[in-house]
């Protein structure tokens, strides 16, 4: 069971996938990219995904792709692998073009995807909870664009690392909660979740809108609006919503304990239902 | 005369030069740049460049490269490439790994070189001057680093072409004015130069440096503060900074004519000195 890649119509091991360095993915991060899990060899919300992409791919005035063949290509890349629980990441760059700021007047965007086992988050964090620190949003203003535009994520995720935690979580100056650094927040407050709106400033996450769907299902009210980072510490649970890392409780912000420091019973069942979706969808 | 690209200890054509497509500056734009412009065969600003480039790098805790390395090599390949008035454009990623988002424990930085010949300025902009537009400031927080984080800037500089004008001015919310897509910005009131300080959220240019140095010599007054797009609009000169920019007239940004819009003496007088100064170094 291989991890593949997949470039210009072949499937190739990963270390063969070779891009011309002037990919304007390479030389100015102008390129957008998801990530899409299966469970039990099911493939979850595909086509939240190939919307969410095109979008991207919209605001950035990228030249079309069909989304057939994404699709199919996907598909045929999963089914290749072999993998029961595959993480597909496919990322799309504007194309290759002379370095020059402009968007190029002709290009052709360039398509890249790679499949591989799901590097799963150990269970005992699932279990446990996490402990998370906040960092100042220091990331651009078009968050909502899926972009490879990913370096303040990996410092603020390399500052979590070497805090000993798991996460960090951007606020701005003035306090506002934004989201994680590859995944939404959510806390909760005398029964209401409350998570922050769709803006410019945070990913419209696919996981964060099975969530919500859930739970209305679950008759659970969710309030999406700002909240700030007082209401936060002050929660009582917290957790992170994302593709890979599904519903993932957080016990610990900063210096701060949320509730009585152990999961909270709405992350905890928001956690089963999801999983359950994942492995029911298909 | 060929243009040439530099990648893992040999020369090729540009587009033989590829990197894998898990190098974090195509995943993450994890990665730093420098350009280096000739004149009339001999490269300017050479050390200033080596020392920005690894303030950038030691800044995201790259592993060191070997600066006598980087300078060999980008001396060899103008001296290759024979262009008397090269651009000479190098990258370094942070390397290869597994897409992940934390600093992998161990890489090797990627090193890539490519030397065109500059593509310059159209002569009309420099007699005339250019017209630029304002946008809100919307890149990451840390623009002193010089990463490949730059859709932003690709964005503005659309913008601008798709408005008729030259280039785009980034300015705060708040009217703070910063700089422009790939080159800082002057003012000039009564005789003193004023520029944006150095912080965070602009690059510390080479040219910006060498045009306060000349400033120095020439008895010219330059103020680095803070300036609002209010003063900016009643400047009585404005020109851009930068590299194969060099100095830039700038005679309207937005709806507004700056001073009588002509080019003015101080940029005029600027702009000459530096061209010597280019013509004059090695």
């Amino acid at each position: 069971m291989p991890e593949l890649a997949y470039l210009n119509g072949k499937f190739m091991p990963i270390e063969s996938a070779m891009v011309p360095i002037e990919d304007r993915g390479y030389q100015f991060g102008d390129a957008v990219y998801e990530v899409i899990a299966s469970y039990e060899g099911k493939l979850f919300c595909v086509e939240e995904h190939l919307d969410r992409l095109e979008r991207s791919m919209r605001e950035l005035a990228f030249p079309p792709v069909s989304r057939d063949e994404v699709r199919d290509t996907l598909f045929e890349l999963f089914k290749r692998s072999g993998f029961s629980r595959a993480g597909i990441y496919i990322q799309v760059s504007r194309g290759v073009a002379v370095r020059n700021h402009p968007f190029p007047e002709t290009s052709t965007p360039q398509i890249v995807m790679t499949v591989r086992e799901v590097s799963e988050v150990p269970q005992e964090y699932r279990e446990n909870g996490i402990s998370v620190i906040t960092m100042t949003d220091f990331r651009w203003g078009r968050c909502d664009i899926k972009t490879v535009q990913l370096l303040p994520n990996t410092i603020a995720k390399q500052r979590a690392i070497e805090a000993g935690v798991y996460d960090t979580i951007f606020v701005t100056e003035a306090g506002v909660v934004r989201e994680a650094t590859s995944s939404n927040l959510f806390v909760v407050k005398n029964g209401i979740l409350i998570t922050h709106p769709l803006t410019e400033n945070i990913l419209a996450g696919i996981t964060r809108m099975v969530v919500i769907d859930l739970c209305r299902e679950l008759d659970l009210p969710v309030e999406e609006r700002f909240y700030s980072t007082d209401e936060m510490f002050d929660a009582d649970e917290a957790f992170l919503s994302g593709t890979t890392t599904e519903v993932l409780p957080i016990v610990q912000i900063d210096e701060k304990i949320i509730g009585d420091g152990k999961i909270g019973p709405i992350a905890s069942r928001l956690s089963a239902v999801l999983q359950r979706r994942g492995l029911e969808s298909g």
